[in-house]
């Protein structure tokens, strides 16, 4: 089943708006302006997932916040994540788009660090009237552990299959999913992910939400069950987010069949 | 019905912690921090939900937000309520209260002015876990108008009823429900709303959410369906706040029977 709805989800890697290698919260400010600006070229559906970068990731290692409730610990990484997602959605405001911040933190629920609810009504809403949702990585309560870290790996394939999206774009900071060479995997189905899977690495800095195998397992399952196809591609690369949200298939295409 | 749970609701009134006279915008920073100190007394199971006051309904006015969808309406009254709602969460930290901002338009929905689904689930996992959620009244996704106010007076009940809470209390900016004379009526039940209804005025200031009969009409609904009663009580006063939360009563008692 491909879906005849006209959404697009983007995701905005962490790793492409924030140093992840360094300490909390260093952001990438004129990558944000930059991408914002290219989004601001597309005129169709679109909901936008950011990941946390170096926002939150240091205070949910600090407090083990992905093993277990600490009170302390969830406001500060809540904080540092909402704090992104504001910086992230006023670039987006500068550039015209009408970004709403959406924090998952409000709508979500986990169980033993799996989603298992995350309300998409008011964003379907949202979609026909134009807007631009504006969700990201947070950190989540959860039934099991108290709380867990809600990656936007996670949430992205979970909102495009609520929405019935058209299409979905992780914009990384890699071009595409690499293999041990450094080169490209042009495309990877259900049938090729156990042969290439070993040459996929964990990212870069600071990671509590899985890395580049991470994001592959998410979205490769979400076209084994909806059809949706995704493309990984190098958000840091300029014009690459115009370029895929023109319909360009751009770095590794994540797709069901071969 | 009455509820086993150990959950209180509290409202804080937009007009107890803004000036609804003023421009939009106006906050009453000595009353919020009084009202924080009061609040850090109680060690309950609580959720906090703030009226809007002055954020905000400048701005739903302007753009006729009750009546239809307007782009820039809602983005700037969202972001004036959040801002509002970020003072209100730091006033109650700087107290040592693990408050937890949740913003309304992020997990509620409305059909023609009346919120149809209003998720909490991450509210009763954060009781679980001692944090202090705190909603506010805000603008929400409407699938009949596109969108429209949802007052905190409207959510307060919702949330009360889903949480099975024990007691709710608002405070406002009056000495509970006043008569004609001006004096503090001390019950209002099903059977005598009727006679006293044509006394109660509507709140003062800029106010598109019903003023003080559309509070009272709210939860005396609540009252009726669930049993929970409620108190509306003056949160000017020093200390009774902390009165109502020791389990005084205080203002005008709303509950079902005579």
């Amino acid at each position: 089943m491909t879906s005849n709805s006209d959404i697009t989800v983007l995701k905005v890697g962490g790793s492409a708006v924030t140093d992840k290698n360094a300490s909390e919260g260093s952001a990438k400010a004129d990558e944000m302006e930059r991408i914002a600006k290219e989004i601001a070229g597309f005129s169709g559906k679109l909901v936008i997932v950011h990941g946390a970068g170096s926002f939150g990731h240091v205070y949910a290692k600090e407090y083990g916040l992905d093993k277990g409730f600490h009170k302390e610990g969830l406001l500060k990484t809540h904080d540092s994540v909402r704090e992104l997602n504001e910086m992230i959605v006023q670039n987006l405001r500068a550039e015209g788009i009408p970004a709403v911040p959406l924090n998952p933190l409000s709508f979500s629920l986990c169980e033993d660090g799996r989603l298992t609810f995350l309300y998409t009504d008011q964003i379907a809403e949202m979609l026909k009237h134009d807007l631009v949702p504006v969700l990201h990585g947070d950190v989540c309560m959860d039934t099991k552990r108290g709380t867990c870290i809600l990656s936007g790996d996670q949430s992205l394939p979970y909102v495009a299959a609520a929405l019935h999206a058209k299409r979905v774009g992780l914009g990384s900071a890699t071009d595409g999913v690499l293999d041990s060479n450094g080169q490209t995997i042009p495309k990877i189905t259900p049938k090729t992910f156990d042969s290439v899977k070993q040459h996929i690495g964990g990212s870069a800095g600071t990671d509590v939400t899985g890395g580049m195998l991470g994001k592959v397992s998410e979205i490769l399952d979400l076209a084994e069950k909806t059809g949706i196809e995704s493309c990984i591609f190098n958000a840091n690369t300029p014009g690459s987010v115009a370029a895929y949200l023109k319909g360009e298939t751009v770095g590794t295409v994540i797709c069901k069949n071969d």
